[in-house]
């Protein structure tokens, strides 16, 4: 009977430690912040596995020790207590070893062992009488440690360890996914900021374009109900699609005068110079291709291939509508702006025959009933409603 | 006793699967390609749980279904089998249902169940009885399936199914990490290439010298024996030390006679103008300060700062000397280059004073012994050993 008893508890205990590794794989393919992560992984560790206190610490730089979340019964414990990683007894308990070590740190009675000492009064006030503290690590790089605490004595055996050494393991997966996604958003990020100096050092006018298209684009896309991944290619497409200009004189750029046909062709080279530097970086969006279509026009009309209607990516068919209504009311070395009215005007025209019939009318709403605004200093903002 | 005995097999039976969860979050820490998860994966599974033959395959564009990888008693199964994702018979099966809905597919009986008939010859003259696929899928994305065949019946019950669950969460995860960096790695690879281009529109001089100063500083921090990481920044700073440059007028920049104190200030400007660029951009190497630091000298005569020794990080120590040779022995609008010779014993006379006497020194070594070239047009490749 004792045996099957303890088979069964055993077998529960397991089931339980089993159920919370699913419970942990699910949360690791959706969480999306760190902080998320931490507060989860808590409250699946107290809610499964009837740890009475779980916390999540990260290693900082200056030998501290910092708590990112928690679970269970604190009691502001952590507010009590100093933990570092450094030489001095703060770093003597689990924790601080862990982080140090590299290696999970289990503390079977924290009533009597002395290394527990400065922290003894407040954990034995709340009940803790076990702990184990495992460093949550990636190869020889310490993040930080997960600190589980118990009420009962021997509950971390080797069994309790090796799954708490897993727990550990999917929070590293967590942050490693967490961070390469967030290092990735900011790359991108970076890079068009990075570009976008560069180019304006060579051409204000285009840089400032560029901005206030992405941002009209943006919008464009958004009353047409495209989807957020979409919207979010269209705005980098605004950001970058004039980059080829970079490959046009600056005296063919800003000519006050009326372009000849030689100049009027290395302007229009700009679409294929900008497909040609952006193709090279692999964005999750088709930005070059919406660089490279930015002048085609629906009739086939456009350049640089003419082609016509869906040949033209959705992506280039909002850009060419934003593209044109801010450069028509923005001022040109060789030209004034044309007001609002005017421009929109010009594009209610050609709709359905050059511009997307239905982001030429979200493009007039915009303007009419939202009130939109671009944001820039070379901007008439003379509109009358 | 039966009672007994049945608890012990379910016990081991989950301590396999436990170990198996083990392993995979062990490889999933470490794994940098996709093909080796895999395989690692139906190792793993073979070898642990006791099945005959593992695969995973990966959804095609074309309604495919490619085996990626394989573990156990295969005997060319694959090679004769064809499995599709489409509305053909060939997509009737575990494997194509699991891809099309995103669900397990249990096959209970594979000589008699008609939906497996397809496969049905192939499978039994292997001794396949009961097999089951699992989708690989994030979120709704379905990327491929996991497919697992056993000699035994009745193996994949609830508990086997949620475990095989697990297994394809991980790996969803191992290819997410792995994607992730990738994506990461090409994204910086291209953002280097397009602001290259960019580069190579206004100054073809200095485009081709980044290329050749990246080229050299690499060679001379592996003779200097830093770790790789640090040679992986240094490269992209070398390839990006003069962005900046895009910042100073053309007319200055390749001004064939000597600038005045006005324009030499201007072109000086570049350092900072770089550093103002590239600190946008969240790499993980020290690219902006590299590029801000490349015209400082060790004794604190350079610029913008004049800072000295040890304030000079080790990554502009090397670009620095590499930055010099390149520049003097290549050729320049305003004079003609000067040969290597010259321009090693140049350094060498500053070198403890200006330069890092080791750098300079692992410089001269690489031409003199490792027969360095220059890769460009622009240089003299007259080196007279």
């Amino acid at each position: 009977m004792n045996y099957i008893l303890k088979n069964k508890s055993h077998i529960e205990r397991i089931e339980n430690l089993k159920d919370s590794i699913s419970a942990l794989n699910r949360l690791l393919l959706r969480v999306k912040d760190e902080e998320r992560l931490f507060n989860e992984i808590c409250n699946i560790l107290v809610k499964n596995n009837n740890y009475i206190f779980v916390w999540v610490s990260l290693k900082g730089e200056d030998y501290s020790v910092k708590p990112v979340a928690q679970c269970g019964f604190e009691s502001s414990y952590l507010k009590n207590i100093k933990i570092k990683w450094d030489n001095s007894k703060y770093a003597d308990g689990p924790t601080g070893k862990a982080i140090k070590t590299g290696e999970p740190q289990v503390m079977q009675d924290i009533k009597n062992n002395p290394e527990f000492r400065p922290w003894r009064k407040e954990a034995l006030k709340r009940g803790y009488r076990t702990s184990v503290a495992v460093p949550i690590k990636h190869g020889s790089n310490i993040i930080g440690a997960l600190n589980v605490y118990s009420q009962y004595k021997n509950v971390f055996d080797d069994k309790e360890l090796k799954f708490l050494t897993e727990v550990a393991a999917d929070i590293t997966l967590g942050v490693i996914k967490i961070r390469s996604e967030k290092k990735l958003k900011n790359i991108i990020n970076g890079t068009i900021k990075a570009v976008s100096i560069i180019h304006k050092y060579r051409d204000p006018f285009t840089s400032e374009h560029q901005n206030n298209t992405a941002k009209l684009s943006v919008e464009i896309a958004k009353k047409l109900a495209l989807p957020k991944n979409t919207t979010d290619g269209i705005n980098i497409s605004g950001l970058l699609h004039d980059i080829g200009k970079i490959a046009v004189p600056s005296s063919i750029l800003n000519k006050p005068g009326k372009l000849n046909e030689h100049e009027y062709s290395i302007v229009k080279d700009h679409a294929l110079r900008g497909f040609e530097i952006l193709k090279n970086i692999d964005f999750s969006w088709p930005v070059a291709k919406a660089t490279l279509q930015h002048h085609e026009r629906l009739d086939g009309s456009g350049y640089p291939y003419g082609i016509k209607g869906d040949e033209i990516i959705i992506e280039a068919q909002i850009l060419m509508v934003a593209d044109v209504v801010e450069a028509m009311t923005s001022y040109r070395p060789y030209r004034p702006p044309l007001n609002l009215e005017t421009a929109l005007r010009e594009i209610s025209i050609d709709k359905g025959k050059l511009f997307n019939r239905e982001a030429v009318d979200a493009c007039i709403e915009i303007f009419k009933k939202d009130n939109f605004e671009f944001d820039n200093s070379f901007h008439l903002n003379d509109w009358i409603s």
